[in-house]
């Protein structure tokens, strides 16, 4: 792809994009985005995009329905501006804990955000740390699925290299996951044993060795945070010196954020897939930025590099 | 169609959905839709779709974007439920206004929105008075466009014929659907003059005769009604008796309801093809349902008859 | 795009493509269309067209369907010849007042046509004055809509600045586009009331003053000529000085040559977006080229430079 | 398909179609197809299709392309009229000689036509000896490619049963074709060596014997009938003693029915795929109706029976 | 649907479609499926299968290739012979294990599958226990997707509830998978700890108690069974009492047969979603029939029942 | 497509692909092909794609799914690894004899696999001599279809130009290309009349001379060489001096090598498109290279230079 390239936020203060358009040294393009008060987005694109390569970044929130329509949107005017290409840009792809059916005549949501993001004319998924890596394949186009695992587990091994450390799953579908920053840290794991839904949030047992360690609990989003102060209560409880709490997609939704600085956990690191505005977490908070990442990623396809190293 | 049929509206309160329901004899299904704090909607449906012609109704509002992912959401759950077909009763198609592009880089939503529901699994459309009949040709799904325009005459036959009536287009483009009543009414017509955007609120002159006349304005949608009320207080200016608004969908937007109220117009005749919370409108309102209409139309889907009447 | 380029005309003799190639110092690109005796068409292309950007000259005409089908035999030719991307340059777009279904069991021909292109293999279209610009939305594919009116409008107001004008709109669903010039002119807008279907050559009464102006009736098409001259008469009826009348698209079928030669009509402004045989029409013809417009929206395109100043 | 079927026939007329209607006791259903000076065609279809299976006669003639385009905006007008399925019956299927790349940059026309009725919304096909069979291959939709070859043969054994036959291939491309005739009369075949393009009208030998033979040419369309008379001449100066000509398909374009006439053939055997108008051809002719297997076929379709007997 | 059905099985001779069939009650339809020398398979079906619901039994095996292709074949033959509706009963799918890019480069094969079945014509999926439940958002068309855990459950139930028991993840991607058996025998649950790869065969440590008790390791897929042999070494190592191993589907591919016959597993739990030839493992081996299962599913399908207590 | 290329072969040893290479003088890119003993194929490839021209080499052979299903697997990879364009150069096509259904309930293969490659994401494809030139239009990607006619002729040519020859169309179906390869030699034909199946081994009768002339016989496919050696037999019994074998595709399945290198052939001509294992065939084999031609085609395509010279 040796056309030029233009960088879009569909919300233009996005401190993300930003950062991401620095690395890259890449202004991000004017697009004036107006909302009525009928509800209803309206997308203007500033600049002329004819045969150029569109990166379009845009992180789901807490208000996803906005954004996936303020996205699809955008990519339809994109598309009939005549773009050369169209690769979106989600470090978290919302609806991705829905990506299967688990009791009848349920949706699979996550499938079909895939299905309308290609209808609507998208031509490249940009994504960090999926939920579910199968949800690559609800894709029929490429994908540069790149994980923040590493950046993570690098700030970890960094601070707690000479400590005691078991590495928690906060339930059984976390295993793999918890299983990927342990053998980084070169460090044990244990899971903890929730109930069966809808009393998830109560954990009947710990399976594994946490008595006076430093437990350092894995999850890829922070919702509610109620998986995760409920993980540290327990963690305590059965006897581990210190909690620390590690994701990479800060949802924190109703009241998450009071719960974690209220909590016992004495760090959480998380990632900046999400905005969290400045003062909403307080000093236990860690962030670590992708923008790096995602600027390579971003170069890697706009340059046609092996995106190899980043996966 | 032979198959059994259930009929649902997505958000379980609507008024209209429960009167179609009670037309047709046919109860409302359950759908369990939950929002949770992060955003995200889940459906579920209460009973067996297998087989089944499924009827959903939701009207778009002021809350558009939600409105249109949880219609999305609500066809994928029909559909991997092994519904045998799902038509979708939207009374009002947002985004019916962005239907071309007006200039550069603009997007065409309200054809995104077709290619969305076709492409979620809708297999037919209802609808009422789409802003522009071409609405239609964005689907390639059949459509069954039906018209409140008949409803709405008949209320402004019966009360205004013995007046000298005179029915006004709001601004150039409206020509047509004010030709459709005052045909009915017997009625000449007048245009407004209205300034080019983006100062298309002041009127410059009229086009016709409407002194001592009673002035019905005629109108697909009303949103933030500036142009209902710059209509009104203009007609009075050139000489109108008395003015009379009428339109089919009452999206009534932002402060919309408090200037319709404070408003020198004498009756305001809309449909309940979007909600309009009982007490938001003064005794100006009167209110014609759609809903025998959409029960007709529903019905001679459902049997296979002719709906030729209904357009 | 910087592949290299080739300019078609599917009926060889087009004379409008000739004036392209000739502003675009681009050669037309010799096509053999043969017909057989049978009615069957066979396109054979002259050379290679591997990676290369085609562009596709072909107006509609009174012979639609033949010309429709030729073009989507030619765009298959190219794109199993390994075409890079096939533009449609279509001047004017037949068929396009079938845009919506009037009556019930009726096609949405303007559609199915754009669904046609699109199975063939066209990658774009560019077209001038749609009937309606929601046509645009039928369209998947980027489309450049580009208008004559300015154009038009340039000639009216170099020939009639001086003049007391009024422009006229043949029939209500026309208001928009009077205004468009209208507003170029300075000048007050009339439009004439017609009797519904089917004696809709019938004009009831003049909505606005038109006595003892020169009134200027804008139209898209001219089709059987029939409203224009209703137009002009009931005009000069009602005390205009002087009829001009102004279109984009000149179809001139059944008819209509004879009937405007015939005709009280003082000018005849069109374009050459449909051929006009030398001669057809008399000495009250101006033609206005669109030849510079499109030669524009080409170069546009095959060097990605905003069309912006065309729309 | 237990729904309740419609018969119709694109240009009313037809005769055909008319047999057709006459053996299933099922009539024509009005379809009323205007043709404007424009040369646009307007359809608008009678009576109520919904949820109904529809049948749409219609053989390409030598005025093919107005047939295609007539017959995609019938089925147009059948989807968006909410048919539940529609089957085209199209005996004489245009363009089937073009049906692969002979020299670079050609079309496939046949291919073309396939994916544009699809893409209308055709759900089925019923077609009789198609040029190549593997023209079955260029749909997706099912298809009952019914042969009149039976009825051909049949004919041909009850008057020339006694005699010395030879069946005749009129170019080496018709071999197999009349193959399947020798077989059933028991005859041996021989062959019109032609020479190459564009000198296919000369034949250079004959392979096989045909002297003192009564020579039976078949082929599967008559178009010029250039093909039919050199091979008669070809045969009767290699001693034949009598020339008799069958096919399914009679085009008859461009002088052929007057060239046949003239011909020293001594019968000629044709289907009524295509209406030959009475007194086209003299009484040399021999027209087999194939409405009875054409029924037969719409039978089987609507009642889900096997079609097995008739391939 | 109320349709006729016709039942298939590719490769006649499968003992699980003959059982299914007979709780159907419904006869298997003769399939004639001839395999040429040069490799290519041709398919011919016995009975008129116009408007009825196909359904085709059919499990991937360790001919997985050979399978695919057949059904693909098989599903064509079905859509061009009319068939109303084709729902694929693959008790197995195969390649589910490449159910997204582990490396860079690589193909999501579940998901290529997923396509093919689709783009060939089949309208519905049955399968038993996909390796991820994600697989279901691989497709469009409707999925069922029901379970064996309960049949095996109870058998294990049934069995062994005297028993001290803890249920065995044999490595961390399994744990979910092993905690549904748990809930049922209301059992602890244990993991082992594997190396990475590719020394996955090797098992670091086991997380949880495993001393004593009866250990019932529970899988998905036996496929060459190091995984199932190197768990019960492990174990018994470990100090486990006894060692039962029990997964739904049986590949045994590449000498599993004979490494479980010489195992110390006690007892090994299989169902005949893939026929296990008879005398193929010793008598450790317990078959669990998931025909009923199956049986019913088709049965919930066809007469368009709710399947939801077979999740 | 000035874009870089990569060049693959999928089974790595393929001795045509290593030719091609060479004589484009472009490395095969490493495929790291594993089988597993599930019969599951995983294709990883060794370099970066993005953005490339992917050429991937593939003949189909007596193992015919297994090459396909790989071919589908290595394109599902090249397209999720960002290729700009999938090439498949598939010189022999196998399932080619299955274009068309010739009784009921068959499927069409060679457009199923048509189908199924292009779903995979192939965007063009280069054959060879395709058993039916009408497999062309089975793809709506653009095909470049060469042949090796042109080769084979060469040979004979220079062998055989001063013998007194006869062409052998081995049955009636292979007439035209018999004549393709006579009109070379200046040559008369002479065509072997079969039985109808399932006898098609018995030959009745020769139409044309043979007495005392080198036949040479021409056909696409040799697949079990009965067809080749029955011919030889007839021709030598009919009095043929010599007879010499000549095709493009050499299957050579089930026992066909023997059966040749015992045969009275005397040379039997064949290409490389698929591999024939050294030693295979005894001194009679003359093998032509088709690599020259397919790496002509490559070139042609990477280069945006016209094929014609090679149709």
């Amino acid at each position: 792809m040796s056309n030029e390239m233009r960088l879009f936020s569909v919300t233009n203060e996005r401190p993300l994009a930003q950062k991401i358009s620095e690395r890259l040294d890449v202004p991000l393009c004017e697009v004036d985005l107006q909302k009525f008060s009928d509800g209803e987005v309206k997308v203007n694109i500033g600049r002329s995009v004819r045969g150029m390569n569109c990166y379009v970044v845009q992180s789901m929130d807490a208000n996803v329905n906005e954004r996936i329509m303020e996205m699809l949107i955008m990519v339809d005017a994109l598309k009939r501006a005549s773009a050369a290409s169209i690769t979106l840009v989600i470090p978290y792809y919302g609806y991705s804990r829905q990506d299967r059916k688990a009791r009848s005549r349920e949706p699979i949501t996550a499938k079909l955000i895939a299905n309308l993001l290609q209808e609507a004319g998208a031509t490249r998924l940009i994504s960090v740390d999926l939920h579910a890596a199968q949800i690559q394949g609800f894709f029929n186009i490429p994908i540069d699925h790149v994980s923040a695992v590493p950046l993570l587990s690098n700030h970890l091994e960094e601070n707690y290299s000479d400590e005691d450390v078991v590495v928690v799953a906060p339930d059984h579908s976390g295993v793999v996951r918890a299983r990927r920053v342990a053998d980084k840290l070169h460090a044990p794991i244990a899971i903890l044993n929730r109930k069966p839904r809808p009393n998830e949030r109560e954990i009947s047992s710990v399976i594994g060795e946490v008595k006076g360690k430093l437990a350092i609990v894995v999850d890829d989003i922070i919702d509610t945070a109620y998986r995760a102060t409920t993980s540290c209560d327990k963690l305590l409880e059965e006897g581990a010196r210190k909690v620390v709490m590690c994701a990479t997609h800060a949802v924190l939704a109703g009241g998450a954020a009071k719960r974690l600085n209220e909590s016992r956990i004495s760090e959480i690191v998380l990632t900046d897939s999400i905005d969290i505005p400045e003062g909403k977490l307080d000093d236990k908070l860690t962030m670590i930025s992708i923008s790096g990442l995602l600027a390579q990623a971003i170069r890697g396809v706009q340059e046609n590099k092996s995106l190899h190293p980043l996966f």
